[in-house]
């Protein structure tokens, strides 16, 4: 009893000294959670193989890595591990580079070290005097550092470590983040919270929560950082900015992580007092060089521009007659000399061409393909239209083999449910990076365009438009954190499944209990049809709520473009709907490869995925279900709201494996989820009804409200613009 | 060995159950920490007192009283205490009300709770079945959970608890925060983040963050919160926001709090659709009275309004030539058969008038007194103009007998240095409370007219404009905190001593130390001192940086109204500086009772700290140090920025006594501080200095810049507009 009393205070003396949250779990730890290994097998075989850790070297990255182990092995084997820099015992993990520590030096890996480039990294289970030990090689500190997380990963998701065999680099040498955030703090299609930069305290001010973002993505292999929004504000160029960006920067630096800013076009003008922002004038040209120059005297490694150009009203080269070629060439030139790079996004249209939209990107770029300098990449959405649910992969891929293409998917989930909805978006990222161009071949996929083994690109990338805002949890909803997790492994990795990037999150974020991962799993690979299904099944696109994209609005017409309405892309008549892009119609079509354009081109051949992107079909049209398209349509939708009903019930059952706090949390955002799938299902069914005339199916409850209803519904404030 | 390692894993499974967060201590905790009473003798006579703990009843309030002292006892005592509804053993803590606890009616304390009202309680080491035990005892549920916070403090406080006779009640009935949040989370002069109320998602989603909220101003005694800003959106007032703001409701009211909103005077032409917001307009009353029912329908304890009319462009009674009177009549008769109150803020002037503005409030309001409804308190700032760092009290405080009068503080900094300068408000709140208006004789205190003994006032309440947002720390500064805690503590209980607010809230939120607690308090207290010298000394107001409000201003002028810009306030000539206010002047003074005019309006009476709010004087008057006005004035500015490098060198010898998150964060602020009060400094003298063409006083270091280059100065994007 006395003794049990002591004890007690010893443990509420450490818990008291620790200081815990009163809401501990809300998720602000993201994937990188280090408690105790429940697996009694798995943590003797730990402990017993982990009984030191030598890092030699004291570089801020090693620094950090070394500082990572501290705290994930003695949460995970529930024992500080003591660290040393020279070799007593065995059992020992041992880290480094071949530079900083002779004994790796020792195991003579050159030849295994030399394909894994600047951030590859070994793991093996090796004999070092000897005696057992684990090491983590690289080529570099950095690429140590993702063999430290590599590493950690395998313990917190209980992998056997007494025979590790894992030599690992990237595919892609950009991995990076954009952040649509303003500098007033908003962020674009931003919905959870406000932006992290808090520009007002920088540079003084540092909130921990910039280092824990940085640890974060290193842990996935993200090595570099837009901060600022595509729609660009020149301040952030102004000398009161750089220094608060340096102030990011230096934060950033020991973790992998560089800086990238957006250039807005018209800088020269509103900064410089330039006549013209023409990136042929000299001035203009003189303008930005200087500026870069001034950049990188406070960020050596400032990573270079993104830029958005001649798009959706911002200013660029064509409001001077010039291509994009010529602005990107021009800011290419200005960062050039100190290894910068300039991203040009691609997503393009003109307010005033009558062309299909999802033409233009492909029209403006293709024959500019070879025109761009050795530092510019072009960056291109996954789809030629803007994010949708689903969309078929860019015609642009395969179509510039003498330019670098970047692929940018959304993280955040503008068109995808936006706050409130569990979409697990890898399923969605694979079917681009799978989908076959025919570019050279058979086989010539998306992913070999982006990581440059396809036309042999010397430059590659991967972009994603960031989820994370100050919400505790980061990105809102706890399951949108497997989005930016998904995005950096596939990005880092594009042959992950999108199944084993699922299983290691849920694992690293929840538990390793079988009973919980197994089914929860399948809500989350299962998750990206549902929304499809009751959004925008069958190929439908573009028929969300005006503006702000919340919730459905098929009816939206008679803006000031046509391409911005819902009409303009579902074409729904009394006799059918679809948008033909065929050859009869806008022929988008054509700018696939043959094989491609057969495929999608032949209604037979046509997967019932992206009919009504493709084609416009009767509504009395067969589909392979033996339905008519009417019944179809209205059956995926039904379908959809139920799959989420599903999803709940699912959840609802780990209520015991789940801490309450997360639990409660999911359990109401599916509420809200499957609120709002009954509304897209009953709000696009009878608005398709009232102009198909046709009757609801058998068997199909009725929607619960009327189309007027739903059209008079309009949300205020809602987050993102 | 073996057995310190089963230890170290019982503990870490422990530690890991619970969870730690990687940024434990960044503030989110407030003042209600229970840790570990570190006082061994302390923590052993509370163990012995407190081994049971005795609750009956399980009304949502009592059920919250128990969870609070369930984890608050546990950690501050190391142990988990048994809970039974039943009297076993001695040394039991008793709470309730003697209607649903019977063992507390057996104590018969009527005679002791009656004169303690629906909010006050006992605290009492008795015997109970004659075994010691500790009582907490009120008339109502509420009353009871204000206790038992009471009591906790006790405790966190390391108060002996062997003989408690604590009698408590609140002074004030409304002791309310008033959210300048608008419906986009945007936090008009909020310094702190972001709105905590996440519109979109509720009502289906509440972020556990409000019922900490909740918890934390139940813990210092505050019972309302006007959700809304003052400058008013009607849509707050249609159903689909009404749901929202029933929700929040719903989760406060266990707590004590209830819920206001802030009315736009305008909303019955603008939701209503009616051609008239003219309060003696039969349909307009209609509209406010069906209004409020439908309120009261979501939210049956709805509060009532709070409304800004007629001022700063806000729409009011004026615009129809109705007096203030008519409109807050007509709201307070909408809402009085279920007990609403409405509170009419005095915070008004004309755009046109050309009167001194500080005089307005009164004008306007003096010939009202009277002639407002029962249920209707106006509201009125501390200090005649707008939150300066330093005002007299407010004219109208003494002046409205038969007008219950609700005194207004700022709780968030938008003159006192905003996100980054620590300044200790309670000196600022007291000096008002306790300025002597001679209302009825001498003693006639703003306290006495707040808190109804002076007037018998029915209505009595205290407002603070929130400075809390969804910062993780809640107020940005982790000392902002204690602002928010003084505020509330002070609306309790006006008679409470700064210094021993201060000396609560650091036990409270750091720890106990004596070597800490005496130096950080004298921090506290000198604080806003400190800040009155490097911003507005002798006197000096409204001479800050142009609309946000951010740094310094005296050059302000030239904006479309006069009483917008600094000069119009300081009036520095070559001659002199100050606003002459005495019937020479303005004639403000004339507003105060006899003894106050002549103690202001004597030269050699007048307390220099108002100096030049009075008075209009040369530059070379003596003041009572021997110095000119005008070296004085310099001296001032010095010691003020002098006084936080002082603050910093405390502060930075406390390293060893505070956790390292909030050391840093705090020593990084007061770093922020120096420089701004620097810049303060340095630009008021040079800009003074290049007016009344005096030299610096001689061993004064010059500034570091030029008046030019202070002047070009512009901040962008300053949170809070």
């Amino acid at each position: 009893m006395r003794h049990g009393f002591i004890f007690f205070v010893i443990i509420f003396w450490l818990v008291g000294g620790l200081s815990i949250e009163a809401t501990a779990e809300d998720g602000y730890r993201l994937w990188q959670r280090y408690d105790l290994v429940k697996d009694t097998k798995k943590l003797k075989q730990y402990r017993n193989h982990l009984q030191a850790v030598v890092i030699e070297g004291n570089s801020p990255t090693l620094t950090v890595a070394k500082q990572e182990l501290q705290s994930g092995l003695q949460g995970l084997l529930g024992k500080s591990v003591t660290f040393n820099s020279q070799l007593k015992t065995g059992n020992i993990l041992m880290v480094g580079t071949p530079q900083n520590a002779p004994a790796i030096a020792a195991l003579a890996l050159g030849e295994k070290l030399k394909p894994l480039g600047p951030e590859g990294y070994l793991i093996l289970s090796t004999t070092v005097h000897r005696k057992k030990a684990t090491v983590i090689a690289a080529n570099t500190d950095i690429g140590a550092l993702y063999g430290v997380f590599h590493f950690l990963r395998l313990l917190q998701t209980h992998q056997d470590i007494t025979a590790i065999s894992i030599s690992n680099a990237p595919k892609t040498q950009h991995r990076i983040l954009n952040h649509w955030d303003n500098l007033d703090r908003t962020v674009e299609r931003g919905y959870a919270g406000f932006s992290l930069w808090d520009w007002h305290k920088l540079p003084d001010y540092i909130d921990d929560r910039c280092l824990d973002y940085a640890r974060a993505n290193a842990s996935i292999g993200i090595n570099g950082t837009v901060l600022t929004n595509v729609n660009a504000n020149a301040l952030i160029l102004t000398k009161p900015y750089l220094v608060k960006v340096k102030a990011l920067a230096d934060a950033f630096r020991p973790y992998g992580l560089k800086v990238y800013l957006t250039a807005r076009f018209s800088a020269p003008i509103e900064l410089g007092g330039l006549k013209t922002a023409d990136p042929l004038d000299a001035e203009v040209k003189a303008w930005w060089k200087a500026k870069a120059d001034e950049i990188y005297t406070y960020i050596p490694d400032f990573g270079g521009f993104l830029v958005k150009a001649n798009s959706e009203g911002q200013p660029g080269p064509q409001n001077y007659k010039r291509t994009h070629a010529d602005g990107a060439n021009m800011l290419a030139d200005a960062v050039a000399a100190k290894g910068g790079i300039v991203m040009w996004r691609a997503f393009v249209y003109d307010n005033e061409v009558p062309e299909d939209r999802i033409k233009q990107a492909y029209n403006e770029f293709k024959p500019l393909d070879g025109a761009f300098r050795k530092n510019v990449m072009v960056q291109v959405k996954n789809g030629p239209l803007d994010f949708q649910p689903r969309e078929p992969f860019h015609p642009l891929f395969g179509a510039m083999p003498q330019t670098p293409l970047m692929a940018e998917f959304q993280i955040t989930q503008e068109y995808l449910g936006q706050a409130t909805n569990l979409v697990y978006q890898a399923p969605l990222y694979k079917e681009t990076l799978d989908a076959d161009t025919y570019a050279m071949s058979v086989g010539s996929t998306v992913a070999k365009v982006v990581d440059g083994s396809l036309h042999k690109y010397e430059l590659t990338g991967m972009a994603g438009v960031s989820n994370i805002g100050n919400d505790r949890n980061w990105t809102g909803h706890q399951f949108a954190q497997s989005n930016w997790y998904a995005f950096g492994r596939l990005a880092w990795d594009h042959t992950l499944s999108s199944a084993t990037i699922a299983d290691e999150w849920l694992r690293m974020t929840f538990n390793n209990e079988e009973q919980f991962v197994r089914p929860v799993k399948e809500i989350m690979l299962q998750s990206r049809e549902t929304l499809v299904n009751y959004m925008t099944p069958l190929g439908l696109h573009h028929i969300m709520g005006w503006s702000h994209h919340y919730g459905p609005g098929p009816w939206v017409d008679k803006k000031h473009r046509a391409d911005w309405t819902a009409v303009y892309y579902h074409r729904a008549t009394v006799e059918g709907i679809g948008f033909d892009r065929t050859a009869a119609g806008s022929n988008a079509l054509a700018q696939y490869f043959p094989p491609v354009q057969q495929m999608f081109g032949n209604l037979t051949t046509c997967p019932e995925d992206f009919l009504l992107w493709f084609h416009r079909v009767s509504w009395d049209y067969k589909v392979k279900s033996g339905r008519t398209l009417w019944e179809e349509l209205c059956q995926r939708y039904y379908a959809g709201a139920a799959g989420v009903q599903q999803m709940q019930q699912t959840w609802n059952a780990q209520q015991s494996r789940v801490d309450p706090e997360r639990f409660r949390h999911v359990k109401t955002f599916l509420g809200i989820q499957e609120k709002e799938a009954r509304w897209w299902r009953d709000a696009c069914v009878l608005y398709f009804q009232s102009i198909s005339k046709k009757p609801l199916p058998a068997g199909l409850p009725r929607p619960e409200n009327t189309l007027d209803y739903y059209m008079q519904l309009n949300p205020r404030f809602v987050p993102g613009i």
